[in-house]
């Protein structure tokens, strides 16, 4: 297929920046235009010429190029850009670089201005380092820094792996939906969706004789909500297509303004027919190995960035994450281990772990990030702790699920073997106090032709998270949601 | 990557029956074990033996297992199983079949039934031929259904050749807001974000001193709405890191009970730096013959009955959109064609074409079904018709938009070269009666090294449609949404 494509139509006017660099791709002396934005434009010689770093986002490296008076066509213009952030198109020949670090520069012979900066002094994004929490005010803007760009190239990657991984495994992408008349998880953290807001102050909301919103006024003519997850809907194709996942958005309306949460962000979440939870936590442990490997292969120059930047060790850490197995244990051996005298002291832990009760996420990053310094998969918890939908195991007190733990993030990936006998499946709802009869649909799975399936889902921000090592997770989506903030 | 995948830790217990039909997976008197949902169950022999039609999803066809009394363990269960939807582990020896149209069959030697269908007369997805309003109405099911399964395949084999043909060709995915402050296409059609609904009859919607929702309380301390485009929000990405695409859900909250629209559809809108609106066609025509090619190549067989049972000619129509340019031509020219007196007659428009005035569906599906059969191309539009981001071509009167119309859909990419001028831009704001202030931050690309860039929307499920030749949008993706309904 992709000998067909080049050979198409689209063409690029320039050539990208890291092809440039790709020896392959480029000869010395080759005449070449390339265009992109300036990361810095620093005169020498008196004026008789200067270096201009010229970025167009493709990689994180950007090409000196070097313009000279009386050589270069439009010098004074480039001179009078504004420097920084100004975007350029730039004619040259490609030579070898006496500069350090570079092995290729731009000989130019002409430059054209496309933008300016009026006024450097105001431009956000001027070339001193700024902290993340300027970038963020500024997030139409960001993706001109480095730390963004590279981790919206790392952000990209994952994507790619991850529809590149399942797809290669027979998995179909199934588009679950956002909008949803399903309160799965208690409607207190999830958005309404509606066209029922008044419009004016003589306007008012349609209520019932008793008093509530008159929600069959309401668009969907019920109250509609945005999705938490796609789970429940995607097991309906995979009792049917067998092997599918989602990737898409999901909300919580939860007023935690923390680093870890947002009210809008990206799940991946694969489901598969006639799999037992060994086999989800085997998919799980490839898929994330898979990507941890898509980095180092593909994002090297940006993994380095942020190893040297944001977390020292980031590349040896995520070798290791594809070299070695995954720790499996029991959520009981997990309470055990964690109790253990030695462990208590050295963890200082403000709860103490007892059966029953969940890992706190204290629990859950000392046992990955001290004890074993490895991803660590947990698995069978207590019943009463997890979901309805999860396989209640034959103890009658556990049921199959399993979390997967990395250092730097914590819970990764939540999974579980789902319940697929009707009966049991039915009593689990209503021990959990939800109403049988909001599940009438994703009970006739189980009714008509049902078998065993699992499932897991992933945060993928978590994964840019672990794989970039940026520790808040506003910092890894384009535009972050959070209680108070929806600019742009 | 693909060969240390395999040799990974995840492994299906049985063998998938596309792979089962591929001759170079399997050898003839192998013993293997699939696993799937019966499509028919056919007692013969008296009832000694039976012939189970077994599919799993992961292709059309179905397998043809013979079970046989006295052979096959588990026979009897497998025929009191209900039959058509019931679910089976099936191990057995891969043998040439004697029935026609089908190489392989298994002969199974062990049966387990996973789920019944207990009554066979309510099961609603039964072996007769539904209507696709009836599916509809059981969208957890209809994966189960042969359209809907062959649906699914192509829609993640589009989804799949889109992220490769972008990710091929440089481009980052990036993933634009979902929830958003900006009401770029006015409040009316947008749905409200909230977590304002009052909980119940005592509850109220704080209003300001005026009178109006007081939506400093809401989640965002603002209105929220569900986002219509993702484009304004890609282009901060594109003018940075040059050559970036979204392809997320987008939202529409009008009252459009047709089978054109939906309330909720995915789009795919790429955005390139440096671009103009030749270059910008150029990628939307590589991109949508990528997508057909590719369907072509790898959808074959449910292609092939689409072309049997829902547009006889689909595989030749697709292989000419693949094999010949597509036809461009400008608005003008297009009003011009469309005033010929023989167009008119032919076309029988109920509203006749004039410069000035928007093609209307009726233009637009005569142009591509019956003047040319192929697509086409339109571009530079009248700037009053369009919206204030498109590029003012140099006659002051027309933008540098540019839609793509093809047979069976109609317009199905609308794309144009951006207004890079900072001052055009903020005139064509002004004139477009909205108001500046709200357009800041989409002003700064301009303010600061702005450069040219174009790019395209393509909705998601018009290519489902025009690669599978389904008239009803609701047919083609998982949940429909639309006005009364959003179930599941």
């Amino acid at each position: 297929m992709t000998s067909a494509v080049t050979s198409a139509l689209f063409r690029r006017d320039r050539i990208r920046v890291k092809d440039l660099f790709a020896s392959s791709l480029t000869s010395l002396n080759e005449v070449v235009t390339v265009k992109g934005w300036s990361k810095t434009l620093r005169e020498a010689g008196a004026g008789s010429f200067a270096f201009l770093q010229l970025n167009d986002g493709s990689c994180f490296r950007s090409i000196q190029v070097v313009i000279t008076k009386g050589e270069t066509e439009g010098f004074a213009a480039a001179l009078a850009s504004g420097g920084v952030g100004a975007s350029f198109s730039v004619v040259g020949k490609v030579v070898e670089s006496p500069a350090k670090g570079q092995e290729i520069e731009i000989k130019a012979s002409k430059v054209d201005v496309y933008g300016t900066i009026p006024d450097a002094s105001t431009y956000p994004m001027s070339k001193k380092r700024h902290t993340l929490e300027h970038l963020r005010m500024y997030a139409h803007l960001r993706p001109r820094s480095n730390i963004h760009g590279a981790t919206m190239r790392v952000r990209h990657a994952m994507a790619f792996a991850t529809h590149e991984f399942f797809h290669t495994h027979g998995f179909l992408y199934i588009h679950t939906p956002i909008i949803t008349t399903s309160d799965c998880e208690g409607a207190g953290e999830m958005f309404h969706v509606t066209t029922l807001m008044p419009k004016n102050a003589n306007d008012t909301i349609s209520r019932t004789p008793s008093g509530s919103v008159d929600f069959s006024k309401d668009f969907f003519n019920r109250a509609a909500y945005l999705s938490v997850s796609g789970q429940l809907n995607v097991e309906t194709h995979c009792c049917a297509l067998s092997d599918v996942y989602t990737f898409g958005p999901t909300f919580r309306a939860e007023n935690s303004n923390t680093a870890r949460h947002l009210a809008e962000f990206w799940m991946i979440e694969p489901e598969i027919a006639f799999a037992d939870l060994k086999m989800n936590i085997d998919l799980a442990e490839d898929y994330l190995k898979y990507c941890a490997r898509y980095a180092l292969e593909y994002c090297r120059e940006d993994l380095v960035f942020f190893d040297q930047q944001v977390e020292k060790g980031l590349v040896e850490r995520l070798e290791n994450t594809v070299a070695k197995a995954f720790i499996r244990m029991t959520y009981t051996d997990a309470i055990q281990l964690l109790s253990e005298p030695k462990h208590r002291k050295k963890g200082k832990f403000t709860v103490q772990p007892e059966w029953g009760a969940d890992l706190g996420s204290e629990h859950e990053r000392y046992l990955t990030e001290i004890v074993y310094k490895h991803p660590v998969v947990i698995h069978d918890y207590p019943k009463e702790i997890k979901s309805f939908y999860m396989r209640l195991n034959d103890d009658g007190k556990t049921v199959a699920a399993a979390d997967v733990l990395v250092p730097r993030v914590g819970e990764i990936i939540g999974g579980s073997q789902r319940e697929e006998r009707y009966e049991v499946l039915e009593q689990r709802i209503l021990d959990s106090g939800a109403n049988v009869e909001d599940y009438q649909w994703y009970m006739d799975l189980r009714r008509y032709g049902s078998v065993p399936h699992s499932g897991f889902g992933l945060g993928f921000e978590r994964l840019i998270r672990f794989v970039t090592g940026i520790e808040n997770i506003r910092d890894v989506i384009p535009f972050p949601r959070w209680p108070g903030n929806a600019s742009f």
